[in-house]
């Protein structure tokens, strides 16, 4: 951490910072010059808010040069992670998976038939809302338990792991009994209860990046997860709020090296909710895997028209079909299997 | 809601639609021309998913003409709704309230010092937080129930009402008990089942902008609580997110005047979390009441430099009392009263 | 286009509507409905400018159903645009081109030596800036004329066309003398005068998305160049403004389809401006051919750290080389050749 | 400037970083410890481009501590700028000035009557567009020279000076001889070649902030037109664009104090290209009188449902003249005239 003083900051002043740093443990740098007054930090920093010394009217600015993070990061643990869902894995080198399912569960033969089409269409997971954030109260909010129950009707019909969203606490239990992968949604990734929650249980967890948030606060929420004892959380990027009226967010797929460079966490990328055109996703899906993307999570309706919601992001299952095919040469191109 | 078909859309393809939308009891009003086929649909159409009937391959457009909302709209309740905290009115034409108080609570001494200040400097509500929603996990998460604990002696002393962030519904009866207005931050802004849990309670709400929320995703979180049966709720704008990294955050004043024309609820200011910087804090708390907010929300500290959280952004109390001083004459101005 | 009135718009006051759009030759379909004064507007409604019909205080809202640019749009000219350039072809089912080279020209020998190494690597045209345009007046501005005198050559010794950036109109004579693409940066998109110039000739016009700029405003742009007679124009997508500080900017992708369904324009991606940092470029490039792009603009220098701009995003030869080898494998699985 | 090495930086890669900065006549202040390999750069580093430092593939960061301009910046120039046009003072402790008048000149009449309704009205300053940067190349372009003559008449009617917005260089004659204050808009706000024409002149100039421009690119934009001799420049915000579509475009007044702190340079607000709606106009203007701005610019129309552009953003002029009887009083209150 480099700290640098302000031109009038007297001697005291800058004595009055080091004090209180020397007193966290941490050792300092000596200053480089007249003119700077700028030292260095030294220690375990991660502890250190950088907006509380700011609020130091001594003070110019404060520059992280590690990482406030540690479980997730590269540096601390170079090698891939790689997780296990009844034995499918996910990251590092193994083969990229491919996660489809409707947006909504709207019933137990609606999913047990689905998730036989995505089985058939070559993908390895089922996804499915049971609770669903939905932004009018109005709106339908997911059938709950009973669509929890489907899904684990479809997995002992197809063999398929289920993945479906965790908007509550309260409902932790029931995840933990029933679910394969627990979702995290972009609404809650900074909802720190809910993450703390997830990261005391041993299920691996998919967590959203936020609408808003930034590379580096999305990986400081896996870090609240890993923080807990779970160190089993896939990544997934979901499209971020830009002006751009045409496409439902911006698809940001830096994120695929990016996440790669500064963790050994999976990425995942969900096209559907990205683009919210089911006509932009299969050119989505084909440009994360060439972009090295660990997996992709699609929405998948035998009738798009008759979803119960986000219907106009939905593939049907031949379509799903092609992606996948398609996907698998480029996956070869770039090393991977898929 | 106005629904336009495609150019080659069959006259089955509009049938179609048509029958689905009387199915919910909607009437239709007849297409326009050859050229379009557009037709209304008059109804409670709030129940209905626009997104749900774009998913129709046919369907070229949805346009609703009435808002999602209905008990938070103006247009079904045309007076201003006034909120009434332990005696202080809030909205409609009653006087501009300020809440000043610490970003966190840090001891009871801390916090009972600065009631008292907050309370000489013209402030009637005083704010502190006990849980803390932080980006790290390492970084201070708040003193909990002893920092609750420490504002309700705090409130006896002074008679300030108090309010602090909820983050968790399993905290509800705390809150219940101790607090007078709960908070509900902006990372939680659509954790829909936290809504609905104060929903249910008959205390008054602060809710919190989200940091990439448009305004009309901000009043259905607002109707979330309002359709749970609360209608206590104050909707407090704290800045957006922008590619601007001077600020912390862009203050978006013309809110003021938007919730005041679609909504009947009071409008709340927070220049602290918006600037980031308590050198704005004195121009942006101006310009609020001037916009015609029906309050300000600030982080007062008396040493903004030892603060355990945003002492970037606080103001000393002397300069809070004189933003107050200069914050009634522009009351006046605009013809209300602080 | 859809006109909705207030609900308290008076016969008069829409009869003052449907006059005024009748005197500009339009047809106008009758109201759907007594709840709804909704009508339709029949004709050549490009030339209308909606907002000044919502400038009507009893005119609820204006919906354009057709696209507000003709010339570009894929409705009325559906076969794909192919641009040749000194026989190089562009955009349909054509090779997907490859432009490499540096940020600025430094020099004769740098821009001829380097040009050697692009053409060895696979590309097919050569990019660099003689005039540029800099945030700060103290950066280097471009070596001007002498910089387009150094491409010259370059082109001579390679055969490679050369594209550089037009900055202001009076520089179009040396452009239309010796460049074989016009860039319009992204800064200028909006420069309606400089679009008219270009327009005005018949070169071809690689034309950048500006940082905060929507996909249609872009595709008015290019609108702009054709309505003036020129319609050779390739859309180029160089990264928007958004939030997210870790990359220069966010690449948006999703406008490679959607270029392609709106239009009939070639879309050519710049991976280095929108990651600004090379060790993200090849991912951004192989993920730009996957999602279907004409062409790709990538920055290469021999010597990044000496660059006398935009080092920290520029490939060496080699690693260029190394793009070009993956990504014709990818433009293979999709069907194209590279 | 701190430049901050990668850890496995060797002793010859610090030394070649070293160097490169001595040849330009800076001075290097020692390495602060083992670990960091941290050096201050003294001197005039606003040569130097902090992105070609961080090419160099040792380098970890770059960090500017002075800012990158110098004739804007206040810490060259302590005392406020006061900008005289023809008389009318701007700026400093001066009268706040408040521009009123049409979007687009729609004639000589049209702008003689608008100007003695804004002189009646209370403002000092007529605006008005003769050449309009417009979206679409079918919608009206402006008057033109007719345009700006009719201008000229106006002012020889009312005294009021006016202002008018430059979009090429090759007008630049017609404007020195006939307009007061040129306007650069927003799109071209960072359109270098004409920043740099209209800093030869030494015309009072409005410089807009362009929609996705940072502050610090803004006052650089200034600075290319005082480097060039003309340090009359009044900044003017006008709203950036974000993600929420209620406004047009999100005022940011917190510019008002920023721009004071770091520049001697007047701030102009404009509410009516912020909102781009009437209604919320006279909020968003006694908002930026209490946040200290220097002046407002606002759109004023007789009939805003017949303006050829604009008009649903233009307040009639027995608004404009409550807004300017409000702001008067608001001025006084933080000690300003008005």
């Amino acid at each position: 951490m480099i700290i640098t003083m302000k031109k009038d900051a007297t001697k005291q002043d800058i004595e009055n910072v080091m004090r209180q740093l020397k007193n966290k443990g941490l050792q300092i740098h000596e200053s480089i010059g007249e003119n700077y007054n700028v030292f260095g930090v030294v220690g375990d920093t991660s502890q250190i808010d950088p907006k509380r010394i700011e609020a130091n009217p001594h003070v110019e600015s404060v520059v992280r040069v590690s990482s406030p993070y540690k479980k997730a990061s590269r540096m601390f643990h170079p090698e891939d992670t790689i997780i296990n869902v009844n034995g499918i894995k996910i990251g590092g080198k193994e083969k990229i998976v491919v996660i489809g399912g409707p947006c909504s569960v709207e019933g137990k033969d609606m999913i047990c038939h689905l998730a036989q089409e995505v089985k058939n269409s070559g993908g390895v997971m089922l996804r499915g809302g049971a609770y669903k954030p939905r932004t009018s109260p109005y709106a339908f909010q997911g059938m709950g338990t009973e669509g929890i129950l489907a899904m684990v009707e479809a997995r002992k019909k197809t063999g398929l792991p289920i993945v479906t969203e965790l908007m509550s606490a309260d409902k932790l239990d029931e995840f933990i009994e029933y679910v394969d992968v627990i979702q995290i949604g972009a609404r809650n990734m900074q909802n720190f209860d809910l993450l703390k929650a997830v990261g005391k249980t041993n299920k691996p967890v998919l967590l959203k990046r936020g609408l808003a948030n930034t590379i580096e606060e999305w990986i400081m929420s896996a870090e609240y997860i890993m923080s807990e004892g779970n160190e089993n959380v896939m990544l997934c990027e979901r499209g971020i709020r830009t002006f751009e009226p045409y496409t439902r967010n911006t698809l940001d797929l830096s994120v695929v090296p990016i996440i790669k460079k500064k963790t050994h966490l999976p990425i995942i990328i969900d096209p559907s909710h990205a683009t919210g055109d089911w006509e932009l996703v299969e050119s989505a899906s084909l440009a994360a895997i060439a972009a090295g993307a660990d997996g992709l999570i699609i929405e998948v309706h035998d009738c798009p028209e008759c979803a119960w919601s986000d219907g106009a992001q939905s593939l049907k299952p031949q379509r799903f079909a092609e992606v996948i095919r398609k996907g698998k040469k480029i996956a070869e191109v770039i090393g991977r299997d898929m």
